[in-house]
C-alpha cells in the first residue's frame, strides 16, 4: 500500500484545521450542551461508492482534541468501499467527537474525493502500459496529503515540488534560446540524483529532444494520435507523458497511444469530495 | 465589496505553500536555466468564464518570492470575466514569476471556482428572499480565504468556526433529551453576542422550536413544499434555513419556498478550480 | 462550569511562558543543586479568600516540564476558597516541580485574580436582571484564558474579537454619516450569524438606533438615572449594556437602572493577581 | 533611556495579540462601515497622570496592521505626563486605525501602568541608596516587555529567567542539606559569567552565607529593624535584597534600612492598567 | 554560480540564530553604552586563504537586526579570495552592527568553510571525470544552506533528503532479502522522476545490480583498484559513486578509478570555519 | 553530570531536523522496501574513541519519529569510551529506525565531536587552575546543545547569548571613548545579576581597568609571559581569562600563566564530528 505521510507532517495540519474552530476557546455548543463526561459510539461511513484515503488523518484529528477517542478503522485507506460501508468505528468522550468531527471528515471526504477520481481513471487505462500521475496543481498547503491520496486511488506522483526533479516548460526553453540550452544549463547546475523532464508541442522538439541526455518528456496537449507518433519517434529511449485536458472520456484513447505516464491537475484541485458522514450510534 | 481576509492571516498561507515546492533550497529548473538578472513581463488569464477571487493572494505569492515583482490587477475580485480575460498584468525578476506561477495559481483558481460557483447559484435564486450561504464544510487551513471567495461569488458566510456562533444539531438534542433542554443550556452558558441557531427535520420540532429563544432554525432536507410549510409556520419570527443536497438545479425551487437563507457545502469543498493561466508576454 | 480552553490552545501559551524561564537551556539553580531523580511533594495554596481559575492551565505548565510530574486538584476552577485552602498537591520529580513552579503560579494567580474581582462585581448585583460581562480589553496573547476566568468568576463574555461580532462605536457612526447608515451598511455585509450591538451615548442615539434592525444597545458613560429612562425606551426591544467606569461601588445602582448587561474592562486589564504559592511538603 | 526590546521580540507578539481580534478574517464592523480608502488622523491621550511604557510596541501594532499608517510619537518612553496628554499622533488608512486600536493601548496600557508603578516606588525611596526591581512574577508571555517597562520607570531588573542567573532558595536549602552544600554544587557547575544569590530568612543564615562565595542575598520578610541589621551583618561584602510584601506605603522604610535592592513582584503582575485611549481627530 | 538558497528559508534560520543572542531583549552591553544614533563602518574580512559562501546570509543577519544597515558585497559567493580581502562593507547603526556580528559571521565562517574545503578537493581531482559531492551527514538544521555551500564549493549535491531520491543501502536489502526485491519494492512504488541508487561492497554485488532498473551504484569503502575495476564492470551502464573514508591526500586517487562521483560525509560536517572577523572602520 | 537540555528545547531542533529529511511525504527508500510491521534490533557505535555527548537527543530522534522506539543507553553523556564501544541499543519498528539514524548520528557526531575536543584539553590544563570555556562562536541554531556538549567534555560555559551578561570588546570601548566610560554606561543600565567583563589586549588597559568595578577581564591574544604579568597584576581582584587561537599544543602553557579561564571557539564552530555509526543487528 501507499506509504502514508509521516504523523509529523499530518499533525500540525490537522492541529491548524482544528483551530479554525476552536480558536476562541472551543465548541461553544458542544460545551454548553454535553456533559463533560458523556461518552458516545460513533461510525464514520460512507455515503457513496468510493476509494478509502486520508482515515490515518482522521483519526488524528480526534486524537488531538482528545487522546481518549479510540477510533477503529474498517477499511483501509485504498480500498474500494460501497455507499453506506463503515469506515471506522469512534468511541470515546462525546465531546470531543462532536468537535472533531467537522475536522475529520474535511480531511477524509477531500482525500477519498481524489482518491476516488484517480481510481475511476486508472481503471479506465487498465490493461494499457500508461500510468496516471498528479501534478503540481495541488490545493495549497495539502500537497503531501493529496500526494497519498492519489497513491491510495492507484496513481502514481509527480515531483513533489521544484526542488526535487527538472521539468523544463516552453517558458524555460523561450528564455534559454533552444531546447539545448535548457538542457544544458541545467545539466552543468543539478545534481546527479535529480531527473530532468522537458515539456514539448511538436514532433520537431521532440526530435531536437531525443539527442539530449534526459530522462523523460512531456508532450503537451498532443491528440492520441500525435502522441502515437510520439511514443514511435522516442522508442523507448525516454520515459514519455502526456497531459492537458484529459478527462475520464479521452483517457483511454490517451493510454492506449503507448505513452508511459499520463498526468492529470484537475485530480488534485477539481475532484469533488466523496460524501463520508458521522453518525453517533 | 467583500473584505479581503487581512495580510496578516493571507502571509503565512502563501509562505506555506511556497515552501512546498522550495523547501530544498528553490526551483531546480528556473534557477539553473534562468540568469538572475534576467526580467520578465506576463499576463494572469481565465480561460473560462467565472468570477474572480483570490487577486490579493496571487499577488502575495509573486512579492514574497520577490518584492520587486510589481503586480497590476485589471480586474477585481467579486467581478464576472469572459474566456480570455487578463485578470492581472506582472513585470519583474523572470526567476520570481516563474517560481510564484504554480502557487499564485493555485490559489487563484482554487478561489475563482468557489467564486463562480456561488455566483451561478446566487443568480439562480434572484428576485427571492434567499441567500446563499456556505458552510464550515471547507478545505482545511483554508477556511478564511474560502469563506472570503463566497463572498466575492456574491454568497454569504454561515458561522466560521464552533466558536463563533452556536448550532444546535440532532446529536445535541439527543444527548440532551430535547430541543429546549439543548436550548436552555446554551442560552445559559454562551455570551449575549453570540447567535443560537437549532436544526430540525421536522414540523412538529419546528414547532416545539417556536417557543424557545433563539435566532434562526435549520430546515434540514426537507422537499420545497415542506420548507413553504415551515417558513408560513414560522411566520417572521426566526430566520429559516434550508440546507442538504441543493444544487443548481434544485436552488431556485428551495428559494421559492421563502427561505432566508440556503446553506451549500459544496461551494466550499466541491466546487472545480477555474481554469487560470500564466502567459509570458 | 465554563467550559475549559482547549488544551490545543493551552499548551503554546504556557510552552511560551516556560521558555521565557529555561531558553538558553534549563533552571540553573535547581539543575545544579537538585538531583534529578530527587522526588518531592508539594501543595499548591491559596494565601487569600479568592475565587479559582486556572488550575488546568497550572496542571499543564508542569506536565510539560515533566510527564511524571502528578497533580490532584482539591478545588475546582468557579469555586470560592478561603485563604490557606490548598488548591491542589503536585508529586513528581523534584526538579520539574521547582522549574514549572513559577509559571504555574503566574497564570494561576492572574487567572484567580480576574476570577476573584468578577465574582466580587456579580455578587454586588445578585437580584438584578443584570449580568457582568468583559471586554476586549485584555492582556496581549491571554484573551482566551482571561475570558474562561471572568465565566469562573461567574461572568459572561462580550465577543472574543472583531471577528465574531459587530459593535458599532462613535468613530464608525462618525465616518458612516450616520447610525442608520452605519447599521445598514454593516447589515448588507456581515453573515446572518453575527450579532450587531450598537453603542449609543444619548437618549437622541437610542431613539434613532430603535427603528433600527439590531441586537443590542451599548449605553456608554450613562448615569443610574439616565440609564433607567433608556432601558424604559428600549423596553425589551434590545439587549441593553451599561459600560464605562463601573466599578464596585457602583455597580449596583447601574443595575438597579434594568440593563440587561454591564461590561467591565478592568476585570480583564487590572485586576490584581491573587496570592498563590506553592509549598515543598 | 531604557533599551527597548528588539523588534524581533516584539513583533511576534503583536502579531500575537492582533490575531486574537482578527483571525477570522478581518475586522467585521470597520470593514463593512469604513470605506477602503478612508483616512484618518488620531491622537493617542493619556486620561490619567503616569508614565509612558511601550509607544513602539503601540506602533508596530499599527504598522502590522497596515505599513501604511504614521504614528509620531509625542512623548518618549519613560517620561512622566499628565492627564490629557497627547502620546502619538497618527494618520493613515481609517481602516487599519480601528482596527489596531484595541490591541495598541492594551499593550501601552499595560506597560504604562507598570511603569506608572514602578516610578512612584523609585521617588519614594529617592535619596535612599536602595534601587527597586522587578521580579520573575510577570505575565505569561509579556516578560521582556514588562521588565522594560519596569525600566522605563525607572527601575531595574533582577534575572530575567532561570537560565541567566542563580538564586538559591529556602527549597533548595532544603534539599542540598544546607546553605553551604547547595552553594558548593552550584559553584561547581554553573558558568563563570552568571551571579549567584542566595535567600536567608534569619541573621543565623546570613553569617552562614557570608563565609561563601555567593554575589547577594536576598532578605527575604524581614522587617525595616531586621534589614538594618543585616545590613550591618553583611557590611558591603555583598548586595543585599529586601522582598516581600512591600509597597508604596512601606517602601521608604525598608529602603532606609540600607539595603542595595528592593524587588516587588506586584509590579508586574498586579500594577494597573493606566488609562489611555485613542481619539480619532 | 550556485543559486542561493531563497530567502523564504534562509530568513527563519538567521531570526532563529539571532535570537539566541538576544531573546531577553537585546544586546545588554551594545545598547547600555552604544547611542542609538551612533553609526558605524565597518569591514567584514578573511582571515585566511579560502573560498567565499554565505554573504547574502550574512547580509540577512544585519539586515534583521536593522534594516537600515547596508551591506555592499567585495567578493562574490564561489570567489577564493586570500587572507586579509574584505568580503563585505557595512554602514548604519553602530548598534545594529555590533548586535548582528557574531551571527553574521557564525554562519559565513561556518559556510566559507565547506566552500574551501570542497574547493580543496575539487581542485585536487581536476581532470578527472570525477566530481565531489556532500551527503545527508550535515549539520542539523543547516542542510539547504550547507548544500549550497557546497556548490559554492565547486561541489554537487546528492539527494537532499529521504524524500527526493532513493539510495538502497545494505540494510534495505538484508531485509528486503536480495537487491533484487529491494530495487523492485522500490520501483513498484516510487514516482517516476524519482532516481534510484544502490549500494554495493562487493563486485558480485555490483554484477547482481547490473540487470536491474537503476540509475546509479555507491561503491562502499572501495580502493582504487577494486574501484577501476567495478567502474569497468559497469562500462557507462549506470553513475558511479565512491564514498567511505576518502580525504584530500586520497581523493585523487579514488578519482582516477574513473567513478562518476566522489561523495564526502565531512564536508558538511567536519569542515573547520573559515576564519572572518569584522573589523569597525 | 552536566544538566541535559530541557525537552522543550530539543524536541523542536530535532523535529526541525527530522523534516530536512521526510518534508515530502517520508523516507522513499524504506517505505518501498521496509514492511511497516517489521521490527529491528540495533546499536549505535563509536568508531573512535571519544567523549560521549547527545544521547538524550538521538534518542528524541528516535521517539518523534516512531514513539514505539525503544532506546537504551549503554554509556552516559560524559563519558569516554573506546573504539567500538556501543553507546545505545535499540528495539522497535524498522522503518523508524532507518528513517531516524541520519538525524540521531548527525547530532550524536556533531556533539560527541565537541565534547571530545573539550576533554582534550581539559585534560591538557589538568593540575592548573584554568578552566576551559566556550564561546559564543556556535552553529547558529544549536547554542543550547553546543554549549551543553562543552559541559559534557568537561569544559564550561561563557555567556549564553549577548542578553545574559556583559563582555566590553574593544569597538564598544573605541565607541565609548574609554573603559571607564564604557563601564560606567553598563553599570548604570544593566541589572544586578548580570556579570560584567572587559576586554583588554594591553597591560595598561588592564591597569586602568582595575580601578574599575568589574567581574572579570578578557586577555585577548596575549602570550603566555604576558598573561602571567596580566595574573600577577590583577592579584585575584578579577577573573582572568585568556583567549585567541589556542589549541591543544599551545593551552598547558597558557593555563600555566595562572588564568582562571580559557576560553576556545573552535570547540563549538571547528572541532570534527565523531565517527558514529547505527549497526542493525
Amino acid at each position: 500500500m501507499a506509504a502514508e505521510p509521516h504523523p509529523l507532517l499530518v499533525e500540525p495540519l490537522v492541529r491548524t484545521a482544528l483551530l479554525e474552530d476552536i480558536a476562541h476557546g472551543g465548541d461553544l455548543t458542544t460545551d454548553a450542551i454535553i456533559p463533560g463526561d458523556r461518552r458516545a459510539r460513533a461510525r464514520i461511513v460512507a455515503r457513496r461508492d468510493g476509494v478509502v484515503a486520508g482515515l490515518p488523518i482522521a483519526a488524528t484529528a480526534f486524537s488531538l482534541v482528545d487522546a481518549r477517542v479510540r477510533m477503529d478503522v474498517r477499511a483501509a485507506d485504498g480500498e474500494r468501499v460501497g455507499a453506506g460501508a463503515t469506515l471506522a468505528e469512534l468511541e470515546g468522550p462525546a465531546r470531543a467527537i462532536l468537535t472533531a468531527e467537522r475536522t475529520a471528515l474535511n480531511f477524509l471526504g477531500h482525500l477519498c474525493g481524489i482518491a476516488t477520481a484517480t481510481r475511476a481513471l486508472v481503471d479506465a487505462v487498465a490493461g494499457t502500459n500508461a500510468r496516471i500521475v498528479c501534478t503540481r496543481k495541488t490545493t495549497p498547503g495539502l500537497r503531501v496529503l493529496e500526494k497519498y491520496a492519489v497513491r491510495c486511488g492507484g496513481g502514481g506522483n509527480h515531483r513533489f515540488g521544484l526542488d526535487d526533479a527538472v521539468l523544463v516548460k516552453d517558458n524555460h526553453i523561450a528564455i534559454a534560446g533552444s531546447i539545448r540550452a535548457a538542457v544544458e544549463a541545467v545539466r552543468a547546475r543539478v545534481g546527479h540524483m535529480v531527473k530532468i523532464e522537458v515539456e514539448v508541442e511538436t514532433l520537431d522538439q521532440l526530435r531536437e529532444l531525443l539527442a539530449l541526455p534526459v530522462d523523460a518528456v512531456l508532450l503537451d496537449n498532443m491528440s492520441p494520435t500525435q502522441l502515437k507518433e510520439a511514443v514511435a519517434e522516442v522508442n523507448g529511449r525516454l520515459l514519455t507523458e502526456a497531459s492537458g485536458g484529459i478527462d475520464l472520456s479521452t483517457v483511454r484513447a490517451v493510454a492506449e497511444s503507448g505513452v508511459d505516464l499520463i498526468s492529470v491537475g484537475w485530480l488534485t484541485h477539481s475532484a469533488p469530495a466523496l460524501d463520508v458522514a458521522l453518525e453517533i450510534a
